[in-house]
Parts: structure tokens; C-alpha cells; sequence
């Protein structure tokens, strides 16, 4: 599919943690697409935090980014997640081809988007700048919400998603094949499963079909490659999905 | 541009605040597009909150929607400020022509939004079920922050916009004519005005081509008439951009 005189992707996204970064890293492994991870090369071969500001400090190349994941491709670079995945999914096969189906990608991407800043918020309901010790008992408070309201609502709204796409039987959230939105939910999934799991293990019997799309996306055998590499960053207490035990209490 | 066969457009958004769906009633306004606020006509008429209710409960018209806005047409329905005004600009004329300006526009609203949910976290940073009474100590203690850290620096990064922006003189975001990012943008600078005032005109000496762009804007002819008009409403102790003077204090 790629022309070998194309240029290759070059991901820009911090190198220590899966992040926002690990959307497009899903993407560009299942589609077996060549891509440079820059930012994880060392300093040496122009890697390192210092390849991420030097590029978001051009104003060059078109519009500045505001933050990582970015994208370079040849000359293009772009920013966001989801854009990101919206314009790297048609070149390598995980969107369907007709504008409805792209339409909704996105859309589901973009729900996404929100879901996963909601996140991150439950450990920095205050500021971004501040450590989580020192905004504790606000992350307790937010967590407890998010746990009762903001999780059950995305997650019963993608499990609605997936029955609700007759084309796939509730295999895949849109199209008949396998897309970037479902890797998306892989990784939220094993986000969740990571930082809130007993919150997950409580919700999980409703949600049969996200469940099973997790496990099936996790056997694919180049997704299971991956995650079997030192290339899949693990989950920690840095990042969108910690572990911290007092956010994730029993109601 | 329009066909005269063609569907109008049909906005469903909560019909008592600007919020989320003014960034797309500014569009379809200034472009002089026919458009149903359907939530803003009466329950006799189809209208109302039920009217919204009604179609985020419909699975068959595609991907369900999880929140308002959601744009009709026809029968395409899709959801999320930012694809709906991706999808609608190049149809009434909001963006350039070519694809990395259109790439360009997505990623600046997408940072926009971003910055909107941070915006609204202000008055909401432990759950959005709770009145703003019952999370103020949290909203103090944030707004501090969004005050200090995250509105500068937000502001900052579209201030460069326009200046990297050579094609037009620092006047519009992308491209050279008025788009829809520059639409949002003076939604953005009308909304801060409106609830962080003071915060705003600390930063406002270092913001010389965004404030020019908000007055430009302004006073475009039909977003004059608009803005004029009771189809405007006006900001509130709800929604989106709220006065509440204590999370607007000195620092």
C-alpha cells in the first residue's frame, strides 16, 4: 500500500509514558506501517524530550502545535490525537473507505478525546503543574463522581456503539473491520483496567462487547507482537491512567 | 453555493446557554446559511430539550451521539463541535480551499476545545452533576491556576498563530479570509471577557492581534446583526463561560 518513495511517519510524543501518544503508536503497529518513535531515539541520533521542543518551537512548518503526539511527514506536521489518526487512518487501512463510516470515526475519536481528559483530571482536578500529593483530596472527591457517573456513561455509551453497529455484530464500533477506533477502546479498556480496576470489574458485566473487543484486538497478531516488545511503554504512575489505590475505592 | 433541493441545516443544542453549540450557530450565522435552532422552537413545534432527548436516543441514523450539539442534515446526523464545523466549513465557506489549511483549522479547534473543557472545569473541577456551590473551595484553588498557567498559555500559543500566520498579515488563523477558527477565536476572547475579565486584561497588552481579531470580527456585518439579534444569548451564571467574581480574583 505505501509507496517505498514516501516518506516515513515520525511520531513525536514524550518517550516515558503510553500517553496520548499511544493512540497513534496502536495505529501505525496493527497497520505495520514504518514509523520513527523520535523522541525515543537518544539525544545523539536527534532524540530525546529536546527533537519534541525543538519541533513545537518551529513556525515554520505550517501552523504551530500546541502539544504532543505530533506528526512529521515529510514536510506535514500535525498535532492532536485525534486528527492524527483521522488523516494517518486512510493511508493505512483502519477507517472504511466511505465518508459516513470516517465521519463517524472521528466522532467516536472525539468522544474519546473527552473521556480520556476526564481522566486524567481525576489525578489533576486542579492543575497539571501541581503533583498529585499536593491535590489529593480533590482527586479523591473527583474520582468518586467519575466513578459513579462520568465511567459508567462513556463506557455504556461505546458498549452502545458496538451493539449498535449491525454491519460488525457488535464486533467493531464502525464498519465491518477492524479501525482505529477499536484500537482506541482497546487501549481505554487496558487504561482503565490499569488505573480503576475495580471500578472496571464492577461495570464489566455490562458491558460484554467492549470486553470482548479488548480481548480480540489483544490476539491480533501484530498488536499482541507489540505489546510483547519493549516498544509498549508500560502503564505507571505518570501519564492519563495511575494506579492510585485511594481513587479507586470500593463505591 | 447552497442548492435550493439541498436539506437546511438543523442544530440541536441545549436552548437556554451559548455553551458548546454557539461555536457552530456563529458559522452557519456568518455564512448567511438556513438553519433550524430546533431546541429553540417550542415543544408544540418538535422543539424543546425533548427534542434533543429524542435524537440522542436514536440508534438508527448511525453512530449514536453522546452530547449536543448534533448537527442534522437530511439524515446524516454527527456530533462533536469540532467535526461538525470540520464537516460544514468547506460547504458554506469558512475555510481555505486546500488540504493543510484545512488540517491546520481542525488542529487549532481542537486545541480551542481543549481549552474550553479547561475553561469550564474552572466552575466544575470535581463533577459536572454538582451545583457550583458545592465544589467552590476546588474551583478557587483551580481557577488560580487557569488564571496563572493555562490561560496564558493558551492565549499566547493562538496569538502565534496569528503571527506565524504570513498569508494574512496576523489577521486570520489560517489562510487569508475570515474561517471559522477565526469565528471561534472571538467566541473564545467574547466568553473570557465575560468571566475572567480582569484576568483577561492582565494578559491583553501581549495579545494585540487576538484582541483585534475579536473586534474584527465583531464587526463583520452579519455577525454585528447577530450579535444584535435575540437569536444571540447571552452568557450566564450557566453553561460554558460563567461570572462568578471570586474565581476572578487580583492574581
Amino acid at each position: 500500500m505505501a509507496d517505498p518513495a514516501d516518506p516515513i511517519y515520525e511520531l513525536y510524543y514524550w518517550p516515558f509514558i503510553p500517553g496520548r501518544g499511544e493512540f497513534v503508536r496502536l495505529a501505525l503497529e496493527v497497520a505495520g506501517a514504518p514509523y520513527r518513535d523520535v523522541a525515543r531515539l537518544p539525544e545523539t541520533e536527534g532524540g530525546g524530550v529536546s527533537a519534541i521542543l525543538r519541533l513545537l518551537g518551529q513556525d515554520a512548518a505550517g501552523v504551530p502545535s500546541f502539544a504532543p503526539p505530533v506528526l512529521k511527514w515529510g514536510d506535514l506536521v500535525i498535532s492532536h490525537t485525534a486528527l492524527i489518526l483521522q488523516w494517518l487512518a486512510p493511508r493505512v487501512g483502519l477507517v472504511p473507505a466511505d465518508d459516513r463510516s470516517r465521519l463517524a470515526a472521528h466522532q467516536l475519536q472525539l468522544t474519546m478525546t473527552d473521556f480520556l481528559s476526564e481522566t486524567h483530571d481525576c489525578h489533576h482536578p486542579i492543575a497539571a503543574s501541581l503533583y498529585f500529593e499536593d491535590q489529593k483530596e480533590e482527586s479523591k472527591r473527583r474520582s468518586r463522581y467519575f466513578r459513579q457517573e462520568r465511567m459508567p456513561k462513556y463506557l455504556n455509551y461505546f458498549e452502545r456503539v458496538l451493539r449498535s453497529n449491525g454491519d460488525s455484530g457488535g464486533r467493531h464500533a464502525v464498519g465491518k473491520d477492524t479501525s482505529y477506533v477499536d484500537l482506541s477502546l482497546f487501549q481505554v479498556m487496558a487504561g482503565l483496567d490499569y488505573a480503576f480496576p475495580r471500578a472496571l470489574n464492577r461495570l464489566k458485566p455490562k458491558l460484554p462487547l467492549l470486553a470482548a473487543l479488548h480481548d480480540r484486538m489483544a490476539a491480533l497478531p501484530r498488536l499482541k507482537a507489540y505489546l510483547g516488545s519493549s516498544r509498549r511503554l508500560p502503564f505507571s504512575e505518570h501519564g492519563l491512567f495511575r494506579r492510585y489505590p485511594e481513587l479507586d475505592d470500593e463505591i
